[in-house]
């Protein structure tokens, strides 16, 4: 007998706007005649309408936006002399741009509201005028939570095309924004292809590009070449970059009595930069420089915490809050220039001292978004953690950081291939959305709701398609009940049809929907084991 | 040019008590010359010295204790009449037995502390008489944190071999307890390979035999078969038993507006039948005959949560905390009987809402240890739920839940194999430890201190050998950097040598040490890139 599955699929859609605005989205078409829409990263790739090609780059969504508002000028775009272009400016001026009304749409929210708390500081909106190729997202508490995959390259293995394949299948699977962490040759190529291709913001770390400049001589690293790098990048598209101007002199010996010391990278080149020349941190010291050319490009800071624990132990220590002082103070005098502004924050946090790393921040950087990295809550699981991570990202999403960097299984190991970026990426949306149900999200209560309920009432194609990851979830079904007819199964091969407590809760429910007095007579002369389809 | 690797290694190693009690450890030596010793549930399996044959079962380690109590008599052993021969009933009369001291040398605790916490009801040390093969090990809140593994085959998949494996897999990975929830066939003689095999604690729910012996028809269910099941596997030497006494009659229609209903198999047979018949569950009306049987073999209850939720939406409501109520109310009663008691917990809860269900089964259990099944903090990832439900675990962990109940990637879709077995075991390590380090435990913190102290000091091997899989974690890092060279790196292939916080770091440090003033010129001197060794 051919048993015919009604089968579920998902497919892209867009929610229209004004003037021809479309933002993508991902329909679920379930099995029961209804729709569930989801939030959708994964660019026109997954658009069987759109063509793209990997030379040509994505379509330039914003240029038209960007063109209209006529303050920027040349080839890389920059902003006209004395213009400010950065969507915080815009907001502060009260002007919804379209890529407020973008996120608008995207996130359900008033684009007043999204206009309103970029102006305060709460959100950006990561929007390099040369990456016009990026779907306009919104970082901020009061959104859905984001994450980031970091991608790149280093001197020992991987080439270009492989990282801007892991940049797409990140996106592919919830990655809201990308950093390009690449350290080796073809710094510059690199990124070329990965901004000309992402449809999401890409973040850097520009010291590294400079640092390869003067051969990893760290102590010869100048403001100078510093600055033609930050250009360099921005002239590009790159949307964010993380600048470690919190590593004060100072600071550095706070770290002597420290487990691991100093784990950030770009801090540690920076604190050895300092003791070399005995000088404050170049970056914190041309700080206002820096916020000049990020309003030439909008390019928005994310204020790196170099000083950031590297293990439990050193989680919440002097040095690590001493640095997040100088963070708010910077955070300060980014918003005089109307510069948007994210706080990074750690790193390896053990669960009893996470929410005081929340709080801390939200006080002394009066509420810029906290971009944190997990954090783990635990050292001894190398391998897994992108686990131990997620653990303490959902509990730090849920007190209110608004992205999450990921962490994959080759954390302290090795250069995550592409099953760790996805690894590491569905991790961070379990984190993410768990995060979103506990502030109360009513949308990611809604996703909760529609798969439970395909659940309950054995639509196995709706709850694959529903989840995070259906590929996964459909062949881990089939591994063990490959029929087709297992599809329609009232049952599965955990308990077997006697066993399945949803089916004998589907009996109940009818038995005691029909009343419940002098009614098992009547349940046993039934049968007691026939299955009354809920109405 | 051959280089040589010091390799750490770990090796089976024992506490030694009095009168030659051998308490089984894991020795973990060091490259630095140290030793590092972890908490150990591999049983026998990794001791070279001793030959194991799964069909003659583990040796008998308690069984001289037991006999020499002298309330015991009879094959299968059965207390003698009138006697009580618990661990409580030992510890409430001031008795600290051999297995309390066996715990005592194995949680670093005080015999007499472990007798107080077994005698007031705040841990239990599940230990049936007919059990002698098991390694004495204790749940309680002021202990490790415990995990627990299911295994079981059901009338759909899985051999009796299969699962004996797969329990000596979750002990060598870490599990303190194992349940068998077997379902299908041969549940008599698959329960007693395990019994006579498993060096920890054996769990059951013995209503899935019995619906057995009446074909699946739970409204044929009596109290005579049940109390003969119960017999049954008492004697075979199951340590605890699930027992869903709380799920009422008045409580059922309390499920009726869910939207999973009742999601526990136990709990779904017995709402069955009181609905059936219109009766009181049976296991409530007898719950005092139960008690003494349990106090005759020492078996534990684990009094199961037929009514927790299974979805976020169905979370902490009326149905969940009316039977949690009972479970309180029936908490009292076996300890009247002095019978050790934990109780179980949920399943499905969002984070905000987890903590409540620790303070209220605290109140009202009055500090009887709590067992949860995760909590899995999300529905939509299905095949991914070993991390959905480790962040709750963590979190319920920290909060108090004295043991974890795991949860498998396959959960939801179908039966774990040995892979996800490990995974979950894994998980749930990672969850135990999380939650004991939040808690402040102080070996907990050593653990992760010795490990972080070896990635600063790219000590590889020590990395790898202390961490919770070792073989995983040198295979990820093999994967990019296979040369034994790069296991004496000052690098990996994260960053390549030049970007290497770590190595910068401990220059940072040499230099910091000598004195800051002055010193920049030695420091490049001396190349500003040499690496000194810690001292």
């Amino acid at each position: 007998m051919a048993i015919t599955i009604s089968k579920a699929s998902s497919r892209k859609t867009y929610y229209e706007g004004r003037d021809g605005m479309r933002v993508p989205m991902r329909a679920v078409e379930l099995t029961d005649g209804t729709t569930h829409v989801l939030y959708d990263t994964s660019g026109p790739y997954t658009d069987p309408s759109v063509t793209t090609d990997l030379r040509a780059g994505l379509p330039s969504l914003r240029e038209a936006w960007i063109e209209a508002r006529g303050d920027t000028h040349g080839r890389p775009r920059r902003a006209k002399p004395g213009a400010n272009v950065t969507q915080m400016h815009y907001a502060r001026r009260g002007e919804i741009t379209r890529e407020m009304e973008f996120v608008a749409l995207r996130e359900d929210a008033e684009p007043e509201f999204v206009r309103a708390e970029i102006a305060r500081g709460r959100a950006i909106l990561p929007s390099n005028i040369n990456h016009p190729e990026s779907e306009p997202m919104i970082i901020g508490r009061n959104f859905l939570v984001k994450i980031n995959a970091n991608i790149g390259n280093s001197a020992v293995t991987s080439s270009v095309e492989e990282e801007v394949e892991k940049m797409t299948w990140a996106t592919r699977w919830g990655a809201d924004t990308v950093m390009d962490l690449s350290t080796g040759k073809n710094i510059h190529e690199t990124r070329e292809w990965i901004v000309r291709n992402s449809c999401v913001p890409i973040g850097t770390v520009p010291i590294y590009q400079a640092l390869e400049k003067v051969d990893g001589k760290a102590e010869e690293l100048t403001w100078e070449l510093y600055r033609d790098t930050l250009v360099e990048q921005a002239e590009q598209g790159v949307d964010y970059f993380t600048i470690h101007a919190g590593v004060l002199l100072r600071y550095v010996p706070l770290t002597a009595k420290r487990i691991t010391g100093i784990v950030s990278r770009g801090g540690s080149i920076l604190a050895k930069w300092c003791l070399a020349h005995h000088e404050e941190n170049f970056l914190y010291t041309h700080f206002e420089e820096i916020c000049e050319i990020m309003k030439a490009y909008d390019v928005a800071f994310s204020l790196g915490d170099g000083l950031r624990p590297g293990c439990t132990a050193d989680a919440n220590d002097e040095a690590q809050f001493a640095e997040l002082e100088t963070l708010g103070e910077l955070t300060k005098i980014a918003w005089k220039h109307d510069v948007q502004t994210m706080i990074e924050g750690p790193g390896h946090i053990p669960m009893h001292l996470i929410k005081e790393n929340v709080e801390k921040q939200l006080a002394i950087c009066d509420e810029a978004p906290f971009y944190t990295l997990g954090p783990l809550v635990t050292d001894v699981a190398p391998g897994y953690d992108h686990i131990t991570s997620a653990i303490g990202a959902a509990m730090i999403g849920w007190f209110g950081t608004a992205m999450l960097c990921y962490v994959t299984p080759k954390e302290h190991l090795g250069l995550p291939n592409k099953k760790d970026v996805k690894d590491g990426v569905i991790a961070y949306k379990i984190a993410a959305h768990a995060a979103d149900l506990a502030k109360g999200h009513p949308r990611a209560h809604h996703w909760d709701d529609v798969l439970s309920k395909a659940r309950f009432e054995f639509r196995w194609e709706d709850q694959f398609e529903l989840s995070l990851d259906p590929e996964t979830a459909r062949d881990f079904h089939d591994e063990t009940l490959p029929a087709p007819g297992a599809k329609v199964a009232h049952f599965c091969s955990m308990c077997g049809p006697h066993f399945c407590s949803m089916k004998i809760t589907q009996e109940v429910r009818e038995y005691a929907r029909s009343g419940m007095a002098e009614k098992s007579k009547e349940f046993l002369e039934k049968g007691a084991e026939v299955y009354v389809p809920a109405e």
